[in-house]
């Protein structure tokens, strides 16, 4: 696999508000987007940092995986998934399932930003939730 | 303050020569560097993913906080912190501090590959442990 770079960290939070301070200051950069993802049960914030954006996650359901996520890990937010942009997320987890890597989606999804997404399983990705992603508009071969 | 960039991600395993691999093909690009930090009881491994580095931390020693990490983690790795660039690591702790952010480390320290470095704690970072970090030669001022 090629990715060009980091895309996101997804950062767990109890509440976007209570947070977005904080990274404000930590990325010295505003909160620039604040979007729902009905089908995953979350309130996304985004920040900028260098390439990288930062995504934080707020359950809006005690049914959400990141509701689910904060209660293992008692009470408190944290690094939930790293997701790498690649050209092509189609080809991308036919190269993972080819080299043994269990996925979560098998094929890709609509996510935050109109990303194209996919989530390969932590049991093969060394205990690291990984989402790959595809930029809206990106080569789709 | 205002980090460049995310300088990398700091991720713990069990063993480097059983999780490199996968984290090759993950970045597709190959280790650069394998370094021990004695006085944090880690071997450390490099990979490079656009502006972003991976740190894999394998524990030297079960008193090692990577070691208490994996135990705490249920016998799993997983990422255990994101380090962001400053221009200065002292100036940006004495901002940390003015902010009213717990600090781990009042003051710089040297960590892997010659950054000068210093953590903030996860209980004022909203479950992140984070990395302020400093290239060697940047300005001292």
């Amino acid at each position: 696999m090629k990715p060009t770079h980091i895309e996101h960290l997804g950062i767990a939070v109890t509440s976007i508000e209570e947070a977005a301070p904080f990274f404000e200051f930590l990325t010295g950069n505003k909160c620039y987007s604040i979007e729902e993802v009905a089908d995953q049960k979350v309130r996304t914030a985004f920040f900028k940092v260098g390439e990288v954006k930062i995504e934080l996650l707020e359950p809006t359901s005690p049914e959400s995986t990141i509701a689910k996520f904060i209660e293992k890990n008692g009470g408190r937010g944290g690094v939930h998934h790293v997701a790498f942009n690649v050209e092509n997320v189609a080809e991308a987890l036919a190269e993972c399932e080819a080299a043994g890597i269990q996925l979560i989606d098998k094929a890709p999804r609509k996510g935050a930003e109109n990303l194209m997404i996919a989530f390969l399983h932590p049991k093969s990705t060394k205990g690291v939730l990984t989402e790959l992603c595809q930029q809206p508009g990106a080569s789709s071969r």
